[in-house]
């Protein structure tokens, strides 16, 4: 169902032959009202790509009427030449859809450096424009695959007659900050700009932002909440925001789930924190530790590792008070050595390891993959 | 040579049955004056290993009569019973060499929360003593390897009739505030502790300090200056620390060059920063990408996740103004593409990125590994 489960949602997705391969890389988005609104959360890594430049322009602006998103290349670093690119696949998408091209939001993927095919790539939009439909969510959602294996959709049902829907690509350079992620997601909750942006920020800050594949953090992550109004609608802001973080959790999860090369997902739960802020910095720094990703890649319940992270971090602890856990067996107690190690069952592909800092009542989760030698092939021979 | 290239000290190394393969896996090395002075710098990780806090305190009193290293275990997080160990450990080395046990510093490395087989280590301590030598420097550097591959030592001689000679080891869980390096240096310069300790932290700062091979920091880094005063000269204080750093650089590049699964070193220089931190930062930054670590193996030279890894600092710079060298060849101009990545020959071992921040005139260098197949395959199966 993807971006046209919420009423007044068209979407489309079509091979224009921005990839070599011929499969599908441009999708179209178009929200038609009746009561448009618009928020959107870019990457913070200062190296931005030319569509995350132009899409932040747009979304201070409040509206969006439509998102044209490509894979197959990420406009990043390609300089003035690169931001014309941007900006004259957002006036081809207002003159074929009659709107301004201020109100465009886009958004790219693929290789860094490379320039886009314009001459692929614009009638590509004419192509998409015609194929617009009220069930087209799928093949946009195919259409903005990378190196997923799968596309990712989701959906959650408000209680009074509107849903919250959308779609997420994503597979390596995921990390906080938002990863290599596209996400759009399409309401028809009649909700104005700001509180799409309140429930949006709410909601990427602990799903998104907490997801750690790889350490690496894009120049292209763009995650947009489009709303219709059309269900005539507008329902409490609690409400509304449980299905947006509801949204964003499920696709979160999804991205981890087909993380490049992966072959176990890692929830990291650190509790007994002095301060959110401790847990989560704790949690990434377990989250980045390649040994340890090593380790659980061999079902190696290496708690040493995990501990060795941990004393990295400026997080309130003592290391005689510090107790993980792996998959529930308490293996360090007190800084030491606990449970038998042998009591670990690390063959499924969800790996839970917890971090108890013994310092306080706050924790957060992370997730994150382990590092396997299907990722260092997937990704020693991306481009070249 | 190792550390008894310098009069005044003798070494030895022996298999005591610690590595169940018959290894050797004890060093001793003893320092015989007549003027003994040391100095010590360890680990930055807040969880420290029982011979690291142990080795702290004898530091502080700026004599070291002899070093006892093992390799095979790691004694960390081994609670109070493991610091009971290394203390064991002291005294009977103190016993046999007819020392105080508050002048003997201990360094263990190996797994991490594993107590050590005491029964097989003390009768190894005996053997240890009795095998002392003057040409004993090699079997030390031996039986103080992991996964090393070769052992590693180094010398450089002083104008003045005095020489500072040094052992290492060390292959993976290396990163900042060192790694799982252990390092002896000896010199038989007369050089008072004081000064021992202003020229080994200089040396370290720009050497074992901007070591990054996997971004992973160890919980038992010791690095450890010891003078005899044997050769009767007290050398000039630039003299002497460009001796010590002069080794210590050696060494360095000795593990980067033996890193765990590495097939490329990588010499990472950033240039043009606002300042020496801001060169660091984005050294370090670059050298942690996992995704750039895996194009450096597949010698593809992917300079946007360079800046990708840029992007992620708070260095001073304009993303419009960046430039990146991969082995000479500018492939990123201006924040853009540059010279043809075609030209890039990335066949040698050695691969240098140059990273111009356009921002100032300072620059650091950190060494990298690049991240290999051989490398997940290596550390998923360490433990178990």
């Amino acid at each position: 169902m993807s971006v046209t489960a919420a009423k007044g949602f068209t979407a489309s997705g079509v091979a224009a032959g921005i990839k070599e391969n011929g499969n599908p890389d441009l999708a179209l988005v178009v929200n038609n009202g009746p009561r448009p609104a618009a928020a959107g959360v870019f990457t913070s890594n200062r190296v931005k790509a030319a569509p995350v430049l132009w899409s932040e322009q747009v979304l201070k602006g409040g509206t969006v009427s439509a998102v044209v998103l490509n894979s197959g290349g990420a406009n990043a670093c390609t300089g003035p030449l690169g931001f014309q690119d941007t900006h004259a696949t957002a006036e081809k998408v207002a003159e074929v859809l009659g709107h301004s091209a201020g109100e465009i939001a886009v958004a790219s993927t693929g290789l860094i450096g490379i320039r886009l095919p314009m001459d692929k790539l614009l009638p590509g939009v004419e192509k998409a424009a015609a194929e617009l439909t009220a069930h087209g969510g799928d093949k946009a959602a195919i259409a903005i695959k990378t190196t997923d294996t799968v596309h990712k959709t989701a959906v959650a049902q408000g209680p009074g007659g509107w849903v919250v829907g959308g779609m997420a690509k994503g597979a390596g350079m995921l990390a906080p900050g938002l990863a290599t992620i596209l996400v759009v997601l399409t309401t028809d909750a009649d909700v104005e700009a700001q509180d799409l942006d309140t429930a949006l920020r709410a909601a990427t800050r602990t799903t998104f932002d907490r997801v750690d594949s790889d350490g690496c953090m894009s120049t292209n992550d763009t995650v947009l909440l489009l709303a219709s109004g059309a269900s005539g609608v507008t329902p409490p802001a609690e409400e509304f925001a449980e299905a947006v973080r509801e949204v964003c959790a499920d696709l979160a999860r999804q991205l981890i789930g087909d993380a490049e090369g992966a072959s176990k997902d890692i929830r990291i739960e650190v509790v007994g924190a002095a301060s959110e802020d401790d847990a989560v910095e704790v949690g990434r720094s377990i989250a980045r530790n390649n040994l340890l990703k090593c380790a659980i890649h061999g079902e190696d319940p290496n708690w040493g590792r995990v501990l060795s992270a941990i004393g990295t971090t400026s997080a309130t602890f003592d290391p005689d008070q510090l107790n993980v856990a792996i998959n529930d067996v308490w293996v360090c107690k007190n800084g030491s050595v606990g449970e038998d190690r042998e009591l670990v069952d690390m063959r499924y592909r969800e790996v839970r390891i917890t971090a108890d800092l013994a310092a306080g009542g706050e924790s957060a989760v992370i997730w994150a993959n382990d590092l396997t030698a299907d990722y260092v092939h997937e990704n020693s021979a991306y481009s070249s």
